[in-house]
C-alpha cells in the first residue's frame, strides 16, 4: 500500500492557516476540525510549517499566556518532514515511528495534497500485515 | 504479548498530579516529562482521572486564557478507561484505535501501576505481527 491509498481512502483535504494567525485563531480551527496539527502556508498550497496542539502546550509552558496572541510562525515547526504520494506506506510508517512524527504533509510537485497522521498509517499497516498472516496461515493449512 | 511485558520494556513509572494542580504547573510537568498525559490522582494510587496536552488546548479554545489558572479537575477525563496488567497486547490495542484513546492507565487491585501510550502499543504489535509473518514465511520456504 502506498500513501496515494491512504489519501483516496481518507480524504485529501488538509487545514492551512497562515504565518501571521494568531495561536487563539489556530486553537478554534484545530477544535472546530477535531484535529491535531495545522500546516502553515503562506499560499494554501506551499508548506512552510507544521503548527500542533504540542507545539501550542510546549510553548505555554515556556513563555506563558502571552503565546495565545503569538502568530503561528513564532512556534511551528519549519523543518518539515513531508513525503511524496509514491511512497510506501510501511516506510512512512518506520520513519513516523523511529523519529516520533504524528503528521507528515503529503506533497506532489511542490502542491500540498494531503496529510495523513500516525493514527492513519498505523490503522492500514496493522491491517495489511494481519491480512499478510491469515493468507500464509491458510497456505500453509490448505497447502496453497 | 501482555501489558504487563510492555510494563516490565519500558518501565512502570507514572508521572500523577493532585486534583487542585493549576493547569499552568500541569504544562511544566509534561514538558519537563517530554509526555502527553498525566493521571490525576489525590493519593498518588488511585486513578481519579487523566488529564492530556489536547484536553488543554480544547479548553483554551472555548474559555480562553483564564484556564492556565484553573485546576486539572476542571478539564480532565474523570471516565478512565484502564486496563489490567494482564490484558492482551493486541486487545488494548484494538479498543484504543478503535476509540481513540491515546493513553491507558494499568491499575492492579486498584493501584496504579503504569501508563500505555498508543504509540507503546502500536510499536511492539507491529513488531509482533512481523515477527509472526517472517516465521510463517520461513515454515513455507522451509518447509517447516
Amino acid at each position: 500500500m502506498r500513501i496515494n491509498d491512504v489519501l483516496r481512502d481518507k480524504g485529501g483535504s488538509v487545514v492551512t492557516v497562515a504565518p501571521d494567525t494568531d495561536v487563539t485563531a489556530l486553537l478554534a480551527l484545530l477544535a472546530e476540525h477535531r484535529i491535531g496539527a495545522a500546516v502553515v502556508s503562506a499560499d494554501g498550497n506551499r508548506v512552510d510549517g507544521i503548527v500542533s496542539e504540542r507545539d501550542v502546550v510546549r510553548a505555554l509552558a515556556e513563555r506563558g499566556p502571552a503565546v495565545l496572541q503569538e502568530s503561528v510562525q513564532r512556534i511551528c515547526t519549519v523543518e518539515v518532514h513531508t513525503c511524496g504520494a509514491d511512497v510506501r506506506l510501511d516506510d512512512l510508517m518506520r520513519v513516523m515511528t523511529e523519529q516520533r512524527i504524528r503528521h507528515v504533509p503529503v506533497v506532489d510537485g511542490g502542491v500540498l495534497r494531503g496529510i495523513v497522521s500516525i493514527g492513519d498509517v498505523v490503522k492500514r499497516r496493522i491491517d495489511e500485515l494481519e491480512t499478510e498472516r491469515a493468507a500464509l496461515s491458510n497456505y500453509i493449512t490448505t497447502g496453497g
